[in-house]
């Protein structure tokens, strides 16, 4: 074989592996999300939040393979794309014959489908978490559904498949205004959170969580380590997330740029947590966990929509100001009754939005109104697609569990088993 | 230094790379196994299930290392094998400048070695679960020192280590019927299962699981957090596990099939928790998690005996029927009072089956009658070698400890300690 | 494009893949730092030790990269050396084209910055679990600060990057007496002991440890599945932070050293394993699952300072020495008063001596008299260093709190909110 074919393949090779690995680490953040929701619940409804993250997970992957991916990135029929890359690599020989393949991101088809399905389980994850503690199995199963066959590859499909399906972000896109979303600060966090808000609107709080007098009752979480592991995994995770967006790593500029995502990513949730713990300290007088865990979180989801371009200094602050704002927010959704018992409409809502607007200052090939144009059009879609969803779904079958039910806990009704028989002493 | 030189190097530490990653995901599925044991039996048998799982892996790593290695892959004399690859390199160097890099598999051999060491340890981890809340540490330990360095290793010799040592696998090997077992649901798995089962059968059920009237009373595990946690790092673990298994990634056929691998191992999975998720409702009513959970491994374990040749639906099919087999066989091994505390044998041992007759359906390499033949062989092999060393650790130490020893948990007496001193409510 | 070009830009970024990765894989140990910590202290200290943990991570990423990298490997200005590696990567162009690129360990700047940050959070970590249980979190932050931003930097400016600020270390160095230390025994580990055992000095044991009649009272931790989950992260992380300090993975020798450091890694921490439960079995009668916790962690620790050059037997049998001596040494520091709870002084100092001390043994380009030299100059720094710091803070806001408080527990003081509200009994 000659040597530059014997290049060409070992770029290829390490494209796929690159995307293999940081794929792994979006999944893995499932596990963070199961984990920081069932440390931040009670007890009596750990066993079913589980059973939603467990099964969103294996959702997302079932509905975005049978439809969702096609409808993103229209691949043209039914799976057609994923055949190992046979097609796309015959394209890119016959091109690199030509003009060299340093130009090229090339990889296997597989490895871009299993980077982009554990995204969509990303957005759906963001779901379980503020509908927590009363919200039906069933039903959550049915919008798991629609959300990661639908509502999020239509979505994504205006913006990072490229596809004009309804023309929206043709103002918006390269070609365009200047949207710039690296990683999904919106397309993926504020459209979750999105959705969970049209969910919690129609859901309403738990019982207790708001007095008559308008006092806010806290409901602490049953396991805060649980929590932090969560909070830990997510962070790991989101190399993976922002690093593997790069979607090339096979040639020195794009493996720079890799590195300085890694490191911002990294120094984004170092200043959130920061932020998070002065504010939380200044404003209750006490070190608050669950606030420094959310300011991480904070931290992580206002880097990713532009983690490529900003020193790691300029990282840090942009992470900092995530990490305040979720604390203020997490206080105002109180205030206005939004019950969500693990911040996440203020954690990838909130500081999603922050994260689009904070691209400008640092890449210039984003403009602050192509940012604010793109944040409500991802918004306004996500909210109103899902808000229909969910009121369909509670016309059919109920959005909520009694209130007996969820005086009982939700683990016994829904999955019939405990989380913890031997440890609680009360509900 | 020449180009194709450079090139081969280049190929060399990217292949190596990839063993050591997968390889470290494989270390990984060791906390998995214990989290997942951990969290699904009582509080009182946690500490000492803890110590097993942590006591196995280290005794799997060095028994491999000082026995099985050699007895498996026959690298000659006692860790001769393990120079870091000097004589391997030296062997295809000489053989690239005949014929070019690219059809020689060639990687540090420490970190094949790495990669194969973790697998024995999995094998061993299934064990520790099936004989849980009753076994003692110290036979247990004896019989993991057995298993690791002979048992396992024989077994794998006559397959992946293509050595003739009694000559039972030339009727199934490449040469013969056709048996394929990719990453080892037979080989590994089953494997495991099968001295598993001779460990339960001569070990008994625990006191108060099954009545005298036939009933089978639920014994519900104490930490369900733990066990979501665990399958989640299996899951995770399981990437590097079928991924690896590959051995190669470093030019385009195979880093299609690295990916191609990725993608079906994550689509069985989801196919088993969505089968094992519908079948447990249907057949109990609920959402049970545990049969979830196991279902999510189901779906892995029936895909590892083929995760390249199938498409990423069909992956998810297969490992759907595996999930809807393990919710039936878990139910099965209670009417039988095989009682396996974390379902092992179902999901190894069963699903494993499950997976070796998956292969020709996607495989035209593999044949049915091959499938069962070699399948037979390593039940029968690993049943009746582990059975006698069960019987004889048996005579010497006994297996089982007191009744008043399991009444109070096995934490106190084996290990002295309590898991949770200050969270338990009784026992 | 020229070929040769090609060839370096692939080695250029194989390279940074696999600092990002293995860095990754330490920022990982931060979760099991905290994991490990949080099981082994009471319920009612939990949540201030998980505070601390998150917190330290945050503050070191963020000091470090203010002040401390450019202490250490002095790149110049104030972050100057964080630019994506484009100085760095011009002169290694130029010098490739005249001698081939294979000499040179070149990759992104920013991906070194991130493996080395990461390690001085692993520093860092080391204290939080010695001094758990009754130091305010505010002495404790303020205490992060100056250990990552000035005294480990400083320590590491001698060593690793090669300035010869105070001149110490050019005793040591390469052109010195030989002091090797591959990846950190002495450099990380010890250090972090040694500012540790200041701060327990100062800080004295928490109320009720020791006896009026010199008798020493366990003190269980809460939650065992924690703290062998954090073991097993640090196992898995740990291959990043010995396999990441090859420096270099892309040709044939870097590969091979890159193999041989996961496979000793892996056969050290099971070789201490074994050790520890052996000699906890013979001393204590049980199979004391902390101690064989901490003699994983001992066996990790021991072969830092030279996990290339040993077999993998060997490496077995420096992790079990490593096992044993780490038993002993609890033993040993609770003789003598030192109330470190998680052993953390007797696992990363005491062990990481040994680890210094046991490198000439298959190292010849190290002496023993240049491991004690380097071994006294990190421990005299950095225990004198953190000694005056923490009586300074003494001074000004006090380290511990309150006898009331420490009954009560720190949770509630420091951080308003309990770890387990629903499970504990009692204090």
């Amino acid at each position: 074989m000659e040597l530059g074919n014997q290049i060409f393949q070992l770029q290829y090779a390490m494209d796929t592996f690159y995307f293999l690995v940081c794929g792994a680490l979006v999944m893995w953040m499932a596990a963070g999300f199961s984990m920081l929701e069932a440390g931040l619940v009670r007890a009596k409804n750990t066993t079913e939040i589980l059973t939603k993250n467990v099964m969103l997970f294996a959702i997302a992957c079932t509905s975005y393979l049978v439809v969702g991916y096609d409808i993103m990135y229209g691949g043209g029929l039914f799976l057609a794309g994923i055949d190992g890359g046979e097609t796309l690599v015959a394209d890119a020989l016959a091109s690199s014959a030509e003009e060299g393949f340093e130009g090229d991101s090339v990889y296997s088809a597989a490895s871009d489908f299993f980077f982009q399905v554990v995204f969509v389980a990303t957005a759906m994850s963001i779901v379980s978490g503020a509908v927590a503690e009363r919200m039906k199995l069933w039903a959550f199963a049915a919008f798991a559904v629609v959300m990661t066959a639908f509502i999020y590859p239509l979505e994504g499909s205006w913006t990072w498949g490229e596809q004009p399906v309804f023309g929206l972000y043709q103002l918006t896109g390269d070609e365009g205004l200047g949207f710039l979303d690296f990683a999904g600060s919106g397309i993926v966090h504020m459209a979750g959170a999105a959705a969970a808000l049209a969910g919690v609107i129609l859901l309403g709080a738990r019982k207790g969580k708001y007095g008559s007098n308008g006092e806010v009752r806290p409901i602490p979480g049953a396991n805060l380590p649980l929590a932090t592991l969560g909070t830990f995994i997510l962070w790991m995770g989101w190399f993976g997330f922002n690093g593997g967006s790069v979607l090339k790593l096979g040639d020195m500029a794009s493996a720079n740029t890799v590195a300085m995502v890694f490191l911002n990513t990294n120094a984004a949730a170092a200043g959130g947590v920061i932020a998070a713990l002065v504010v939380a300290k200044l404003l209750f007088g006490k070190a608050d966990l669950t606030m420094i865990l959310n300011g991480a979180l904070a931290g992580l989801v206002a880097i990713t929509a532009g983690p490529d371009t900003p020193s790691p200094l300029m990282a840090t602050i942009i992470g900092a100001v995530g990490g305040a704002i979720v604390v203020f927010s997490i206080v105002f959704m109180d205030k206005v009754k939004i019950d969500d018992p693990v911040g996440a409409i203020s954690v990838h809502g909130v500081v999603g939005l922050w994260g689009l607007l904070a691209v400008p200052i640092t890449n210039p090939d984003a403009s602050f109104l192509a940012q604010i144009i793109g944040a409500a059009t991802i918004f306004v879609w996500v909210f109103v697609a899902s808000f229909i969803v969910w009121v369909v779904l509670k016309t059919i079958m109920g959005l909520r569990v009694t209130e007996e039910e969820e005086y009982e806990g939700v683990d016994l009704v829904e999955c019939g088993m405990e989380a913890y028989p031997e440890f609680t002493n009360s509900n």
